[in-house]
């Protein structure tokens, strides 16, 4: 198994903290030696940092838990191998270019013989993750000539998870930048911090951060990872086929319950 | 105008050297303060750092001078912005994934009144370079349904690289991991280093590597640049329209001389 971290904000926000936590898990506190990447969109650009290494000792790890690189939408993940061998063609998140966007996915679970039909966009590794990442394109494209709105191509999203979801484990977190798909199938929680900000401290590691003096009145930030991060806050446990849609650090849609 | 960098080798060979001689010309004796990126191939796997910020500053830059990433093929790029805004969605090399594989393009020169025909794989940003890039995949896929041995696809590549030179200059490097594609426009410079090994001494850092201490007697390394890195080394000067296709260090095909 693996773990997933989310964000979405309304302002550019460094994610560092929670980062920090996730970084523990792999290898540290946690059993997921077997890679990690983060991606950070810019603007319409997407940062990606990746290394099959465990973060815990990974060069590049440290440089993005030194440097903060602030952004309103962001998917991590830090992986245990189950299928596909440790490389870095296998380690998530994935990208695709789909309508003139970058497209970012991660994947928590497995699915069990899965080979979808062969489409437009083709895994380069050999993990079942990327091939439900590419075959989610592959039908949002053969249904869509243009970049849908939100509401019309969720029915395609939340339809193509449910199949994935029979055939084994599936939590994803998916994001073109604009906003941030979230689903669960069996494990995922979220929390929304807003104003009044209290201090926030790590389950992982031994900091705490004061959310207050970080972040102005307005702002709204959102983060979804696998298990709750910090153990004084209040996260919400998804249900299993629970999904949300966030934009700017807000529920856009949500439903599956 | 930019500087390209790139790197064919028969085994995985760190590219600091060439790199911290490139990254001076970033902002340091150069002018190319909009931006960089590089793209290493580790197996099908591609591990790409950028930075809109001039390479000299950037603390990414330094993770990459510092930390010796072993590649047989590299891609690499500093910018001066001419077309589009300086961010990181305009920021070379850019990547698509086409057959399964991560394809990996920079661009050095401009194109006037560039607008090819919409297809499938869509510019995320807005500069000329991107766009020339989606159209020669576009035209690649077009004409294969799957992918083409190098010899069959190179009169394709050619005759796009050779139409857009009509419209401006362009000077490039793409790479799918398995081949590198060099093409001179106007300004590029290659070196295969091979046994016996001598130093090399960097133009643009007070540096000096001795090849002969670093590598073993079987290597093949080969280095295209904009311009020669090295100031005692002969770098063979591209006449323009000649093109260079890599593999392993090694020539696989030219032409256009």
């Amino acid at each position: 198994m693996c773990e997933l971290l989310g964000m979405s904000a309304n302002v550019p926000t460094d994610i560092v903290f929670s980062f920090t936590g996730l970084m523990q898990r792999g290898g540290g506190t946690g059993p997921h030696r077997d890679g990690w990447g983060i991606g950070f969109y810019e603007g319409r650009g997407l940062r990606l940092f990746q290394d099959p290494q465990a973060s815990v000792d990974s060069e590049v790890a440290q440089l993005v838990q030194r440097y903060p690189i602030k952004s309103t939408a962001v998917i991590g993940h830090i992986r245990q191998a189950n299928v596909g061998a440790v490389s870095l063609a296998n380690t998530h998140p994935f990208v695709r270019e789909l309508w003139g966007r970058n497209w970012c996915f991660a994947h928590n679970g497995q699915l069990a013989g899965f080979a979808p039909e062969p489409g437009f966009y083709r895994p380069v590794g050999d993990t079942d993750s990327e091939a439900a990442f590419c075959d989610l394109l592959n039908r949002l494209r053969s249904t869509f000539a243009d970049a849908p709105e939100p509401d019309a191509m969720l029915p395609v999203l939340v339809a193509a998870c449910e199949e994935y979801r029979g055939k084994g484990v599936f939590n994803c977190l998916l994001s073109n930048g604009d906003w941030l798909f979230s689903y669960c199938s069996t494990k995922l929680a979220r929390i929304t911090r807003r104003a009044p900000f209290g201090p926030a401290t790590l389950k992982d590691a031994d900091l705490t951060v004061d959310f207050h003096a970080e972040t102005t009145p307005n702002d709204v930030v959102s983060v979804i990872a696998t298990e709750p991060l910090t153990d004084n806050e209040n996260w919400h446990i998804y249900q299993p086929g629970e999904w949300v849609l966030w934009r700017n650090g807000e529920v856009l849609a949500q439903g599956g319950l």
